[in-house]
């Protein structure tokens, strides 16, 4: 067989914000044809796209986990880690190639593929080799302003997404001038986040999802969350007021 | 019955963006086991969320088409079509409640509820006085940007959601000011935000994105789009381009 008489997909299959209920069709069908799965997890763990889908693998399935690679030796924002994750990207990619020669593979990823998706770093390596398919998700976002029983945006409002890495006077900035906005990436950049948020003059709007939609659910105010440890993947929600609309809209 | 011993919930169901198998297993739960549903139409229209559930109602199910007043005796913007609003959604606010006495209701609503969702305008009548449960979807802006075969955001990417109504100046300055960005609310605000990204420097980087997911899908540059009309809800998407992390980051 010559390397593109490929048979099979990579099949990015978008999971949503963690219930396993709110998965698309169209991804629970995926999954539950399978007969190769893959999915990231820290060494150690099951990994939380692995558990979102429990009970839904069909017996014949082959599992992949890809584990990324440990950490205690190198820090995280160093030269040498970055080559070893590039490795392992490398490596991973050239595994589900060899695969699809004869079948599709599932790729789970956590949430929408293409928002902040660590399914990217494969897509970069594979979408000029591969047949790819992206089946998209509910954002985790979603499922997080979902639960706190409001909406997010109405009307006119304007959403800011901003990762809880930048600056604090850039943070602050960008808070006073959205509507809306969702932070991720929260973990030991809570701090920051607060003070942002207190700077811009919303800390009292905001509210702190952590584990959203999931059995270990907890939102509160952030003003009122406790200082203690806070997880990466939480999310910190701004609600809009609902902007008027100008004259000139549509509709 | 008193009107407090209500045993019915509104259940506002996600649809996510056009597709039939883009809707979550509880939705479509929801939908496959409802006595009642409801749905917005323009007058003389199907309407969208009613097509995407083609085919999946019980034959017993009761379906409420709630039709928008006409608006060609009075402008769009003016005192008198808010009002005849108003009462539109109060009243329907009101039928819907008095269902609830006995059952549930299931209330279709494309894409994700609570994000510029058009059950908003029920829900702030509803709140305090139903037992409300809503679904999240899949945006509108999801499907949009997974269609064009990128991601929309990874690393430390901004993302801005950007009503097209905005004025030309803010609307330029915010997607300068941004890594990814999404524009909403086309129609006729098309020559404004083409002005705009131009200002911005970013015309030739935009996708014009009309029908995602759904059988008309039409896929273009916005800078090679044709400049004919363009339907209200249709999205401008704007990749990121993967900012990079700083130091200080998490995992």
């Amino acid at each position: 067989m010559t390397p593109h008489a490929r048979k099979g997909r990579i099949i990015c299959a978008g999971l949503g914000p963690g219930a396993q209920d709110l998965m698309s069709l169209r991804t629970a069908r995926a999954i539950e044809s399978a007969r190769h799965i893959a999915y990231f997890r820290k060494k150690g763990r099951k990994g939380r796209a692995r558990a979102i889908v429990e009970g839904m693998l069909p017996d014949e399935v082959t599992e992949h986990a890809m584990e990324y690679p440990v950490t205690t030796e190198l820090p995280f924002d160093s030269d040498g880690y970055r080559l070893a994750l590039a490795n392992f990207y490398d490596d991973w990619a050239e595994r589900l190639m060899s695969l699809t020669r004869t079948e599709d593979v599932v790729v789970l990823c956590e949430g929408d593929p293409f928002f902040y998706g660590s399914f990217m770093h494969l897509h970069l390596r594979l979408q000029d080799r591969a047949t790819i398919q992206i089946i998209p998700g509910i954002t985790g976002m979603s499922g997080c302003w979902t639960e706190t029983g409001r909406p997010i945006t109405w009307g006119d409002d304007v959403l800011a997404v901003l990762p809880g890495t930048l600056p604090l006077e850039d943070l602050s900035r960008r808070l006073a001038d959205a509507d809306a906005a969702v932070i991720m990436k929260i973990g030991r950049n809570l701090p920051r986040i607060r003070a942002a948020l207190q700077a811009a003059g919303r800390l009292q709007d905001a509210w702190l999802c952590v584990e959203g939609t999931m059995q270990g659910q907890r939102i509160a105010r952030l003003a009122e969350a406790p200082a203690e440890e806070c997880p990466y993947f939480a999310t910190v929600i701004l609600h809009g007021n609902g902007r008027r609309p100008l004259a000139g809209g549509d509709e």
